[in-house]
């Protein structure tokens, strides 16, 4: 398969104003294959139909955003969070995904012991990975990176993402995203500890100057991440998926037109992509 | 020992605009008995009188800001990091200081390989270590959070810093500041495995919306940091220095004059210790 052929792209990446019907004819047109959705942005469509639209266009899905947060300083918000869980999960089966992204869930201000922030989230997976396994979907932790670990995901390494994979079956794995890894002195042992368990693997880069670990994220070769040693990584421990761009990027990105966001995008992976192979020849 | 003799105060704390001369006058009016001080700013006296002014207000140095940078795109670059580090080692013992804080250096434009970036620091250290030794000054390398790898720390975690000692004899260590380390699945065991390599405890906090990681840190109790947990920790760990309140803070402290800056964070730093003595009580 060329690695074209591999490449997705998350809806994200053409930030808040790009329509679910615009993204699909952009991507399409591209010679990209993928497209990773979000159940809130299907421009009113139910998720099977959004599904059928999506393969209507001769893309797949190559993962559901969003379930998780599971975090929270009360039971009746973790409970919450739970079930809305189960609902992605339904949401991923109708789309007929097979993926559900989970984002851990962060801090609040209340909560200053991490740890039991980091039980709940152990908790809530435990709680859905069943129903997820009856519903064919795999479940894909995405570790966040640190500077996000107040807001997003107490859940910060890679290393503790596969923890918790440890207690279940082979539907619960990780996803590999650049711009929360790249940083980790332990990301390659982890990557390769990960094996199977990479569910999906996202491209895009750390700026030396980014002022907002939210939505002020690079284009891969923008920043000083190693996104071909690491993806080369993530290819030798036996990872054949997708190979999804998600770049929040208001300032810059997100300043541009769907096409032109696509072609900086698409030449940008496909640079990475010639260096990746000369690494993996070596 | 009180714990408000244990207190010193970093001149940062109090922002760009304040003279050497009023953060030694502030500090000694509060009661506590330290400050940290940045060679750069000791309102134009040579470190030996900047050493006299200090004593004479009764107040030792916590620490000496600062060496390190030791990673470069050049050999140049990294040679005259090292040439600096050098001359303040000369300047810490010159302060009749004992302690010389160590930032590892981040990453630039072309640097996308951290792991070299990390072998320039590992290198930095040998080739000054010896002379701080001489000199009687101990290095206290300070892991940056993973949100300032790239502008200021590929050394990101307590573990990497340790492992970095190894190479050593007991004049280089750590530095704990909970801003660095709060977020790390490994904090607990790796403060623990540094035992007397802390030299070094940085008070402060990580607010919840939190905009710079560089200027933005939140006084102890604003933010989500377990401050008292991983304090008790350093302590058990044997720990006996200084707790230096040290809070880069543009928007909240820096706008402050001294004396209210002082207060508040004296005020604040007191309350932990009282959660800490419950703490290492049980």
């Amino acid at each position: 398969m060329s690695f074209l052929e591999r490449v997705s792209f998350n809806h994200a990446t053409f930030g808040p104003e790009a329509s679910f019907t615009t993204i699909l004819e952009t991507v399409a047109a591209t010679g990209a294959r993928g497209v990773g959705v979000w159940t809130e942005r299907l421009d009113g469509l139910s998720p099977t139909a959004a599904g059928e639209l999506i393969r209507d266009h001769g893309l797949a899905i190559s993962g559901v955003n969003r379930g998780g947060f599971f975090t929270g300083s009360t039971k009746k918000q973790c409970k919450a969070a739970i079930e809305q869980t189960l609902r992605q999960i339904e949401a991923t089966a109708e789309l007929q995904a097979d993926t559900l992204v989970i984002v851990p869930g962060g801090l609040q201000p209340d909560m200053t012991d991490i740890r039991v922030a980091r039980d709940q989230v152990k908790e809530g997976i435990a709680r859905v990975a069943p129903f997820a396994r009856d519903h064919g979907v795999r479940l894909a932790i995405e570790p966040f990176h640190p500077a996000l670990t107040a807001l997003r995901g107490v859940v910060n390494t890679l290393d503790l993402a596969l923890d918790l994979c440890e207690d279940h079956g082979e539907n619960v794995g990780v996803v590999t995203d650049i711009f929360h890894v790249w940083w980790d002195p332990s990301v390659y042992r982890a990557i390769a500890r990960a094996g199977t368990r990479i569910f999906g693997h996202h491209l895009c880069d750390w700026k030396l100057d980014a002022v907002d670990p939210v939505a002020d994220r690079g284009v891969m070769g923008d920043g000083v991440a190693d996104i071909p040693r690491i993806t080369a990584a993530v290819m030798d421990a036996g990872y054949s998926g997708w190979m999804e761009i998600e770049i929040f990027s208001k300032n810059d990105l997100w300043t541009m037109a769907p096409s032109a966001v696509a072609s900086r995008c698409l030449g940008r992976a496909l640079e990475c992509f010639e260096e990746i192979e000369m690494l993996r020849k070596i």
